[in-house]
């Protein structure tokens, strides 16, 4: 693609686009990171890229860049270039787009193959795929344009909406509710029943896990990771949040709209979770606990309590994170502050 | 089912129907969490329910309660509301078994689907279900009644009791053993190699996993779950154990009966767990370390040497719970111990 | 295989046979460890094995023992024994030989199986096993003696070198690359997409991932965990580097040769790992961190900023291992300093 039929093409999408040079309309074949474009690649710097990135401009061998508007300094850098560049209010967004549009998403095979196994009465909509060696159990439904990869496994009763992508060797039990758009990676389980045991004089008495799992609209599952459906009720995941690996959403859990949960995540049964969380990598949260709209959890945080909105928190037991990096800083200080009491100790006897 | 029913066929079951009240005999048609429970619903409160859900009770939609019996103060309640109950010495065990007859468990298909390859030598007993795209290796056992579903992968020379349920996609490599009514939640491996890998001039040499898993009787496996086998010998996990998903059973571990482990639990190589030990979420156990009858540890532990039997313990390394309790609450006090002793230096100089 | 024949195939081996004695030349039927041998077992002691499986040496009922050369403490335990021996440089890589020679790896099944499912313009070469309910996508190549177990999923455009292992029920994506003689377990996931989200004002715009996974001869990935791709460029794990299980790999992630990785291990996307670094069970290490050469990490150790090469650290931020071990052990006194901190106060007044 020609850069000027880039320019176009993301004049129309939501980066904005403010202002850019076309030093040779060079053809663009592909996209690179700053650090190994080589010519005719895109590549792009970001409003917050470090010094080392923005250094690199000066010497990279892409043929075209997108950059940060309002960016004096790289503007008098670039205009000694012999580069082809777009300014734009959101660079990242603009990278996106452009990925897009250079590389086109394609289905692993188009059609239902013959080797798929559907069951009995199961609802097919039009221009959906269906990948070798798949199972689809009596009565589900497969809404318009969703794309089902080879080996996946789909329980009788579930009810799957438009555009979805879901990736091979996952499985989906029964009764459970996907949402249009949604992207469940390779290897994850959608609605394996929950840990629920109750302890008696005779050993575990198994709780049934008779509930279900929904996953609205947009909801993206990472690869190998669970989401358990609950005794009664459901687990619901909300609109547009994104889940990474081996993450682990527990019975009865609710989450919100627009919330991202790095790998290997861990949620217990029943907790609740309000719209634009960010919980960081390895970050657990306790039974039933209450995270508000918007709090924010760095990597191997442990939520063992009720966290109101807003809050940006760290550690085990989760603290307020500003704390916590002060609390840390002097962890590493025990064996000097023990001495110093000793010192204080002798210099003040009893 | 009509209350009365439900009444009966408690009094047959564990949870000790103490006393009932059929203020009109409705039919109950689910059954729900006290919060979200309507007309023609059964729900429970249980012994040490909090406050909130009590009083849930006055306003609650639910035609039947099922109540902890010898509460005074709930008794006065429910005399006044125009509801159904039941009370008993253990109302959550009630609603299990309620669970249990309104919704009885249905496998996802019967018989042996023919799209499954079957191995040489297979022994399949009587009343097995196979689902489709299964693959079961030569001289492989599979009990009466064992439940395989959809896309299962059952190595050769592996031994598998009555009456197990094997979810989808899961693979169980050779020589396995499982008992009688297991549950092998999906994309769970059982038997995979032991990480076990020397040192050398030349690189890691792998040390050969010709070892086995063995799972005793009313083993549950979580979704994701990998319980490796050994070098040599055997990783054996004990009857009645329940394991959540995604946890991680290292080679030539033994576990106990009765215990559980919940999700994202790891236990490393050659541990040995003893009897009704309960480890929370996330919690990792290293190398060879033993941890006695009843042990508990709570989520994040990081069980780094041996551990009593009876001991509650938490944190990382792990110390007794009220310890960690202490310890932590000082911790989040750091930076207001440090000005202490700087001031007080400043108070008594050297 | 009688005892003579093995001390001559040790002797070819990597171990360093030192000496030997055969008091009576039995055959050897199996391999155990001390505590579990029986007659016609062999077994072995390590050089660094504690005092009490050493002291097992003097009632084991194994037919012969593999053990460390230069110990004269053992040598007139062995001595007295009518057992027979080998004494070696390494006994532990003498263990893994023998393992390999008493119990030749065998594949599941040879052959092509006629249930899988070939796309077109796949290259496969000679030896290939490929398992039953297999599918393989458009112009993928399989390289020699290469093993495919029963439901792998391998998606189209993907290049697999020799002599590779690929167990049950993993899912290779586009573009993947897998040199010699790797080993990937069963539910792996290789090559999924990387975690890449833009916040908008529209919500979540994702960041499409066009580039590949690069696995590098004989690596090896534990069950169940998951080496993401990335946006643009590569994710490489380097040669001989071992992966344990349910470990997550993020996006353009680079590690380097030699290196092992336990169960649980998390890995942001952007990291750069060194060669030899070795990461102990449930380790996380941040985004676009630097782990150098040789550095271990203790388990549950996190990684936030850039480590050098050769440093052994531990703890949540990671600080040097030796500092940690002596702040744990303050972390464990924290309820008296803070005690005597008041005293200090009461005695030494404002």
């Amino acid at each position: 693609m020609q850069f000027n039929k880039i320019i176009e093409k993301l004049k129309q999408g939501q980066s904005g686009v403010v202002d850019f040079k076309i030093k040779n309309n060079q053809v663009i074949l592909a996209a690179s990171s700053l650090e190994k474009a080589t010519a005719n690649d895109i590549s792009f710097l970001d409003n917050n890229s470090p010094s080392n990135l923005r250094n690199l401009i000066k010497t990279s061998q892409a043929s075209a860049l997108l950059l940060p508007a309002d960016d004096n300094e790289l503007a008098k850098i670039v205009e000694k270039l012999s580069i082809n560049w777009i300014s734009l209010k959101d660079p990242k967004i603009a990278f996106a787009e452009t990925l897009e549009f250079l590389y086109p998403s394609e289905i692993e095979k188009e059609g239902i193959h013959n080797s798929a196994v559907i069951g009995e009465n199961v609802k097919i909509a039009s221009g959906v795929s269906i990948g070798a060696n798949v199972y689809i159990g009596d009565n589900t439904e497969i809404g318009a344009e969703t794309n089902i990869h080879a080996g996946v496994v789909i329980y009788k009763n579930v009810i799957i909406g438009k555009k979805n992508i879901i990736h091979s060797n996952c499985v989906i039990h029964s009764r459970s509710k996907l949402g249009d758009e949604c992207v469940i990676n390779a290897n994850a389980v959608i609605g394996g029943e929950g840990f629920g045991f109750v302890p008696t004089s005779k050993g575990w008495k198994k709780m049934p896990q008779v509930g279900k799992v929904i996953l609205k609209n947009k909801v993206e599952i990472g690869s190998g990771s669970t989401v358990d459906r609950p005794a009664v009720g459901e687990t619901i995941i909300g609109e547009d949040t994104k889940i990474d690996n081996l993450v682990q959403i527990g019975h009865g859990v609710t989450i919100g709209q627009g919330c991202a949960m790095a790998a290997q995540v861990g949620i217990a049964g029943g907790v609740q979770i309000g719209n634009a969380v960010i919980l960081a990598g390895q970050v657990g949260v306790s039974n039933k606990v209450k995270v508000g709209d918007g709090v924010i959890a760095s990597s191997k945080t442990g939520i063992t309590s009720n966290i109101d909105a807003g809050k940006v928190v760290s550690g085990f037991p989760a603290i307020p994170n500003k704390l916590w990096l002060r609390c840390s800083a002097n962890f590493k200080k025990l064996p000097e502050i023990a001495k110093a009491i000793r010192e204080l100790n002798r210099r003040s006897p009893r």
